[in-house]
């Protein structure tokens, strides 16, 4: 039979990244493209061992269905840290527990946004978010992204024409793509904009505890007196992306609708996963371990950055980073990108083009990503000289 | 500030059972209000076993970001098993694992129906799949749901009429709330209805392997000539809810839009949980585990309908059933439903009237829904005797 889709979805693609990755597992293919942990960053010893206590002492807990809000002493141990540490919990806010940080954008949306609402995006950024948005029949209103954050001048100007407006999405912390950090300036700045304008903000930040230099910059949830805040958390960069456990920090009638979206999308949060984090949460072994995983990040966008400064600086402009996983390098214009792409991965490295970050994936960028986390140390010798060659015939 | 929450998630309310569920969590309150598998159905020692399995050997994988469609080798086993034991796996089906078979409602409504459409379903049914349905702004069609399944003349009077719907949704395996197993000769009459009007069907079987009296009756899938049916399978009642794995068998193009909305939802099914599940279902441990829980159950429903003969048979009608974990009791129509229903939540049993499983909730319901799988067997004989003189004072 002929089949139809929701018109919502029917031009939801599998997203340009998951394409180039198929690319990257043909034989030889180094893939700068992922944006997966390094393998080594996982606490397997510690989770290895509380995985057999949870099996010991609680199994039946951990195999039997769950309340949808999320394990209770999971959201005490994120209110706990998150407020401790961070200041990020306010007293009219409450928390949900969730399929990473991807079901925040999810439920967020599913909660407040009617088809042809608008969100209020940097852009670039996150494809996973954008296309969550486009999900839903939003429609996405980029702001151009500078060096310190969100072009202040276009935020106003689209908040005071776009009446549908339903929030400003913004991934404060090196965000995804660019490895951008906004400057307090601008946070303060994007929670007041949201004042005089009533928006709403959702405020992503997977990236921020992998900080390996520098100072942390205060959240914007942290400056949230009015709750117009939706925080996104996840354990997917300090812990395991592969249990799926994030979590939301929102108003109280935020996290109740969330909530009763949450019931139907998936009941609950896998609880033994829950359970695992919480345990490795409070187990006293959570800030050595980010410490370790500091490291690396370290280690590793020193590699890249070094390649770069030596072999690429005639052809590419990035901004260093601190923390994150991906450093984002411009182009000069003359640069076919698509065919730069393209042969980059028949000369076996694969790299993420820019323009599959737009809000408009019709524009041209003449930007692209590269991920430092996921190869070996070796891999990112090899994929930068292999780039380095391929820039010198392009530009 | 002023929250306003999307128009279709707007009159999304928790479930009735869950507002009941709350009462079950005062002191002495039994409960025969919830879903639960039995506390002794689970495969504890060899999940334990091979939990440590896993992370001696591969916890890398099981930690790792993972693919939208679900771990290669679970699909795997999920499609050998259906095909070479029901048949339900076609040439032209292929198969996405998702969080448990309530996010096959999800994701199969994210990607047919547009907001207006509406869905044919039995009535009564169950509430989280029509909460699903609701949430994307469905319009629900009930059919009288009978003892052998549904209406057939007011299913085809509704496909006749009803000009927007995009799928039948049916339980034909020991139906929730209602225990109902639709007969065989109806499965192939909706078939063939679907045919007829050219109508997807949304196979819902969460709780076919449990049957422990009779043949299994074969799936409509096991009928589909022409790709019209999405079979929503899962372990949740079989092996561990908590881990939240189950998984949709559907024509590629489905299971292609299903994947690019479960990417945008949460990008992947916790794949440690998918590698225990294999594991497991390849250990050829689970027939001899789901003699088991048979056993568990035969057991528990035994005391319950016994209770019911023995104390009830003058107030109550039901049907006896052979699988599942529901009694659906009937009531004399004098009965003040409400009335009895909070009385015996006063008196310390809890149980689910049967208006909260309507496609109209506000209409009356005569019915309610007893649980036997989760109270220990001491429970269901104190619970039953308790319900006995609550229904001798009403009745």
């Amino acid at each position: 039979m002929e089949y139809n889709f929701a018109n919502k979805v029917m031009g939801l693609q599998p997203s340009a990244i998951r394409e180039i990755l198929k690319f990257t597992s043909l034989p030889g293919v180094i893939s700068l493209a992922a944006g997966n942990p390094s393998p080594d960053a996982f606490p397997v010893d510690e989770l290895k061992e509380i995985s057999e206590e949870i099996f010991a002492g609680s199994p039946v807990d951990a195999l039997q269905y769950s309340i949808t809000e999320g394990y209770p002493a999971l959201k005490k141990t994120v209110r706990d840290f998150m407020s401790s540490r961070y200041d990020s919990v306010k007293d009219f806010d409450e928390i949900i527990i969730t399929a990473g940080a991807q079901q925040v954008m999810n439920l967020a949306t599913m909660s407040l946004c009617n088809e042809g609402d608008a969100v209020i995006c940097e852009d670039p950024s996150f494809i996973g978010s954008l296309n969550a948005f486009r999900a839903f029949g939003c429609r996405l209103c980029g702001v151009p992204l500078e060096s310190d954050g969100m072009n202040l001048e276009a935020l106003e100007n689209t908040l005071k024409t776009e009446k549908k407006a339903r929030f400003i999405y913004i991934i404060p912390n090196f965000q995804n793509p660019t490895g951008v950090v906004t400057s307090l300036e601008k946070r303060k700045a994007i929670y007041e904009l949201a004042r005089k304008y009533d928006m709403l903000i959702l405020e992503d930040n997977p990236y921020g505890e992998t900080r390996f230099e520098g100072e942390n910059i205060p959240s914007i949830k942290s400056m949230d007196t009015d709750g117009r805040v939706i925080y996104a958390g996840t354990y997917s960069k300090v812990i395991s992306p592969g249990m799926r456990v994030g979590y939301a920090i929102a108003p109280a009638p935020i996290i109740a609708k969330m909530t009763v979206c949450k019931q139907v999308a998936d009941v609950h949060t896998n609880i033994y996963a829950q359970m695992l984090v919480d345990r490795f949460m409070t187990s006293g072994k959570y800030d050595a371990h980010l410490e370790r995983i500091r490291g690396i990040y370290r280690r590793k966008s020193g590699i890249m950055m070094d390649c770069l400064d030596r072999d690429c600086a005639d052809f590419v402009k990035y901004d260093r980073v601190s923390g994150g996983l991906f450093i984002w390098c411009t182009l000069p214009e003359k640069v076919d990108m698509p065919a730069f792409c393209k042969q980059a991965v028949i000369d076996k490295v694969a790299v993420v083009p820019g323009s599959a970050f737009l809000t408009d994936e019709s524009k041209v960028s003449h930007c692209f990503r590269l991920n430092f986390s996921t190869p070996t140390d070796q891999q990112l010798y090899d994929g930068m000289e292999i780039l380095a060659k391929e820039l010198r015939s392009f530009c």
